[in-house]
């Protein structure tokens, strides 16, 4: 009666790519048509060697796009009023079209009031006020979170019509659960947002056409907790020893009891990742197309 | 098996009269202090008896607690120009500290650029971006929209712990159902938003500890709805004909139904109704106090 189901991998690096080889296109556009080459500024404070990764992959794909990076890497020892001089530097550098401050921050820093020192039209993380505001009030001329942005166009790509589903949403941070929430409540979807203070979150599961899972806990989304062909997004990175000592990525679900289960679902690494990356490159390149226009 | 609950009435006259005289005290306070008088001002477009209604309760309600009240009544055929240009003096204008458009404005308007024109230290509607990002994000020192903010107060009130709890919110506006899934999440429930396109309304409520209703539709929830215990509140308020041709309000939730359903309701009139505009002076004292520490 339980025929297994042929799950489907959503292959998030051909997606990425697809909308990298689009970017990089608008961008020799622009350049052609303005002479204005968009630029990134990413600022990293400390040697947190997990977001000396992720940093060193964004410029990496920046140039890949032919946009310009602005690399700030800052010590440890680093004050509050020093990242918000740099900040207000950025805010008005004309080549600075996007501005991205990597988290988290060293435990002395207070994130807040820097990130809501970006100017909204270089926000390109989407994080200032103004930006979530514009995406709660269903305003899509504002900047997004990007792996939320990525997750929604995953998700249009592999499921023909969103209104009307079943979405659980695992996880509410403000980079990610609470603009995922915005985004699918405007796709029309039912939201129900889970969170570490949720009593039935397995059984919520069980009733959700699409699941996202974005909680830092490896693996916590067991097999029988996915509704039979539900779509399943893994927005986790977790980092594992193996028993050969090597480095291997696991998701926020235990990938090898879904597959049977769930109609389609991302895979780590390989997923969501990829996709995040691309969509802060199309991030940038859209604020820098505004600028033009302003 | 099934006894019947005695259901307990949530009454929202005797929260909103506690309200506005805390509101009252703090504004003569406000004017011992610093002898600044707070002042709202409301703008209604057009003539619709509905809103007619409503502006002249709040022009009342704002008087009674010592504040200044500047109604500005604009006529049906009122330009977008004419009206942000209002808008734009009121910005302006040190004697006023609320700015305040009611809804819904004449067809031919478009509400959301003049609702986006106002100041968001005078925003009292919590409706512009940055309000409603400051929510998101969950800085509670900005504005927040009246009705979900009253929901969340009463919700405070009756219930000893919101933290764990599930909400299911039918309704997803932005006045209404967006911030209340906002506030509700930062109190650490379990939240749920369904709407017009939702396949198993009912069947959501029936999980929910907290049923918040606010869909216009007369008597949509039905007893059968509601879970054993639940709180529910009803934000609707609709306007009926007897049979012997009285106007009679009703709200969204079938409320004689609810009654030995419902552990706490609030009634239709005399629950949600009163606290919204309390906390509308209660905001509006907030953007005096404020405006006095810049």
């Amino acid at each position: 009666m339980n025929t297994p189901i042929q799950t489907q991998l959503i292959d998030g690096k051909a997606f990425a790519y697809q909308m990298t080889e689009q970017v990089k296109k608008n961008v020799a556009q622009l350049q052609k048509d303005t002479g204005i080459t968009p630029g990134l500024a990413v600022i990293l404070v400390g040697n947190d060697p997990a977001s000396e990764v992720y940093v060193r992959n964004k410029t990496k794909q920046t140039h890949k796009v032919g946009m310009r990076s602005f690399m700030h890497m800052l010590p440890e020892t680093t004050t509050q009023q020093e990242l918000f001089n740099l900040v207000q530097r950025l805010n008005q550098d004309p080549d600075v079209h996007g501005i991205l401050v990597q988290l988290p921050l060293p435990k002395h820093l207070d994130p807040d009031p820097i990130i809501q020192s970006i100017l909204p039209s270089k926000d390109v993380d989407g994080l200032t006020a103004y930006n979530a505001g514009k995406l709660t009030l269903g305003h899509m001329d504002g900047f997004i979170p990007c792996t939320p942005l990525g997750c929604l166009m995953l998700l249009q790509q592999e499921l023909p019509k969103l209104r009307g589903l079943n979405a659980l949403i695992i996880g509410a941070s403000n980079l990610m659960g609470k603009p995922m929430a915005q985004l699918l409540l405007n796709a029309g979807c039912t939201v129900t947002i889970a969170h570490i203070d949720t009593r039935n979150t397995e059984e919520l599961a069980q009733q959700a056409d699409i699941l996202i899972v974005a909680t830092g806990c490896k693996e916590l989304v067991k097999g029988s907790w996915i509704k039979n062909g539900a779509t399943v997004i893994d927005v986790g990175i977790n980092r594992v020893i193996t028993s050969d000592k090597k480095v291997k990525l696991i998701g926020d679900v235990a990938f090898d009891e879904a597959v049977g289960k769930a109609g389609k679902i991302t895979p780590v690494p390989g997923g969501v990742g990829p996709v995040t990356i691309a969509c802060l490159l199309y991030n940038t390149i859209q604020a820098a197309q505004k600028h033009v226009k302003e």
